[in-house]
């Protein structure tokens, strides 16, 4: 069933209408005589969210013991953990997948982007796990996979082909990794991942931490490839700390490159450090967008697969106040995700996916601020959730 | 009633045990025949929550229709735009301070101290309504009033005169703003403040968002007017940006001087801007707690009273990821809220008033980061809500 006739909604938080779903997508016109109804009551009707940087096969989620976080403060730290808590643990990365995505689902999420690991320990495990979880999301949900290598391409022999493997079997998009302050070989590390883009034809999504100076030399290394190769569009920068801890006038110099070659920045908006501001990426025509990073993993209890609340940090980091300030919060999960992402026919307007959420909010800005009940979830014109709870 | 067995139940997240309440406070020893016994299913006991910093009477809350943020982006903007909102809604602080004290209250929070606007234009008709609210809630809840000159002193003839009726009246504390960037005369501003304090015999609390060296200015002027008082342990200052941007050896000078005079800080823990962090303050001895600020008012559309959340906020501000550190952002909701704000028997312990929240998590870190749903809220050993619901 993906006929489908939503009565009274506010699209946007705008004027009361009704909104026609005909073979999955949003049409135009009389609805067909007999169509499936829900009468909306005047709640607000959002896209399907758009979760842009996860990664699902980390999460303790579905565990029934809460995992006591002991870690220490070092990246490296955080690396070796959960490399060893894995191997011990045994960690599932297929269930994990699963029940986070659904989870996501049940909160209106429709596309994900999720760096699944590639490593020596556990090879391609993790990908495999998640390729199960995108099969049986199929139709229900857009799964996107980056075969990322956690821990590090260089000091790990094998990873190269583990990711090349990973790549051939079905992961979409080329992952990378601080390649001066974890690879300590930044064009070593580059070269390999652009390489593998390029065999595979496959965009690149790199982790970029690095702070300052160190960050924005390898982000000027990432935009030479980007250019050098014609990957035009095809380029995401994860975090790009740095664009928040140098120079206005250094950042905006990145900024213009990095919107002259569509390169697009994917933030969780972290309130503990500096970060590319929404504000200033846009007036330079980048495309930001947001998502959690890890849910309640060995690296983070935070997190949720509430991507309203996610829009909230974002705002909140942004210091984003005025309901047309919040909807630009709002965009980060919902439009620019899709743009950043490369998910196509996202959106409200006729013609796109009859992926649509309803809540009941006055307005954009009360749904973000208080990120009330999803009521009802639609994917591809099929219901899927009510209340926030998945359907059969 | 007030006597009551709390079955089954994890304090802090710890093992199972039984609580018992008599008298209104937590008991020792076998609890009497035919005593009312809630099954806590093995929930976690937490004590009642503290909001160290909200604007009570400024909220829009209860009101049916969402107020379109629109304002300008500097502080007089947002002074100037809530003074003339005001005037022209004839907004109520009565209705809009127990609306939000009884939301606070569903969500487990027993203990609030409200800054409340005196001014020229309002006089202290925002202090008779949090008033009113503290007399409804009276038994059920705590609230302590700061009378708060939100216009300033200074610039506004009369707002003296004002604040001294309003403390006359039964306001608990003296606010002040920003001795140097508001109010434009440090030392006259601080003089009042202090004049106000002594005379009435009553404790300080100062909203200091002056940044960098002139914050850092301002907070020594507060600071020898506290030991020129002999006010140790009566004074608050709020907000204190400045001592997230000064330097190290700077801001411990200042933290050192704090906990010698016993002076607490209310931090929002905002993701936008420096802010005192939580470790330098409680390594130096400095009691930081944590707060809202204003919700949902003409200031700012975020905010929640959820003190789990604040306590989440501030987590993510303070990046504290490990379950030990995320106890010390719940403290900063819990026994450093009560401890700054001098509310006397909080806590789990015998003889403790009792105030408590029961909900379904595993552990404390996961209370804070999941911010469940409040299974069952007791004050005064009376249950006053189930389920996020106030009974009766
Ligand atoms: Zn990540
Ligand atoms: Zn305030």
């Amino acid at each position: 069933m993906t006929e489908l006739l939503l009565r009274n909604v506010r699209p946007m938080g705008g004027a009361a209408a009704d909104v026609l779903v005909l073979g999955g997508r949003i049409a135009k016109g009389a609805a067909p005589d007999g169509i499936a109804t829900v009468d909306g009551a005047g709640a607000l009707l959002l896209p399907g969210f758009v979760e842009g940087h996860t990664h699902l096969d980390k999460t303790t989620f579905h565990q029934p013991d809460w995992l006591v976080n002991e870690v220490g403060p070092r990246i490296i730290d955080k690396i070796d953990t959960e490399r060893e808590w894995r191997a011990r643990t045994g960690h599932d990365a297929g269930a994990a997948s699963l029940a986070m995505a659904r989870a996501f689902l049940a909160q209106g999420t429709t596309r994900i982007r999720s760096h699944v690991d590639v490593d020596t320990s556990g090879g391609t495990r993790h990908v495999e796990g998640v390729l199960r979880t995108r099969e049986a999301m199929a139709g229900l949900q857009d799964i996107q996979i980056v075969a990322f290598p956690q821990s590090g391409i260089l000091a790990r022999q094998g990873t190269e082909s583990l990711l090349d493997a990973a790549l051939a079997m079905g992961a979409d998009i080329v992952g990378g990794l601080d390649p001066c302050a974890i690879e300590r070989d930044p064009v070593k590390h580059l070269n390999i991942v652009f390489g593998l883009a390029e065999r595979h034809g496959k965009p690149v999504d790199i982790h970029l931490h690095e702070p300052g100076a160190m960050g924005a030399f390898s982000l000027e290394l990432i935009l030479e490839r980007t250019r050098a190769l014609a990957m035009q569009g095809k380029v995401v920068v994860s975090h790009a700390f740095c664009l928040g801890d140098i120079t206005e006038r250094e950042r905006d110099a990145l900024l213009a490159q990095m919107a002259e070659l569509g390169v697009g920045i994917a933030t969780t908006a972290p309130a503990s450090r500096p970060v590319p501001l929404v504000a200033p990426c846009r007036a330079a025509g980048v495309t930001i967008f947001g998502g959690n990073d890890g849910i309640r993993d060995t690296w983070t209890p935070y997190g949720s697969p509430d991507m309203l609340e996610r829009a909230m940090l974002i705002g909140l980091r942004n210091n984003l106040r005025r309901d047309d300030e919040i909807a630009l919060a709002f965009d980060c999960v919902s439009d620019a995700g899709a743009a950043g992402c490369g998910f196509a026919g996202h959106g409200l307007a006729p013609g796109a996916r009859a992926d649509l959420v309803l809540v009941e909010a006055r307005s954009l800005a009360e749904a973000v601020v208080a990120r009330p009940p999803r009521r009802l979830v639609v994917s591809g014109g099929r219901i899927v959730a009510r209340d926030g709870i998945l359907v059969a």
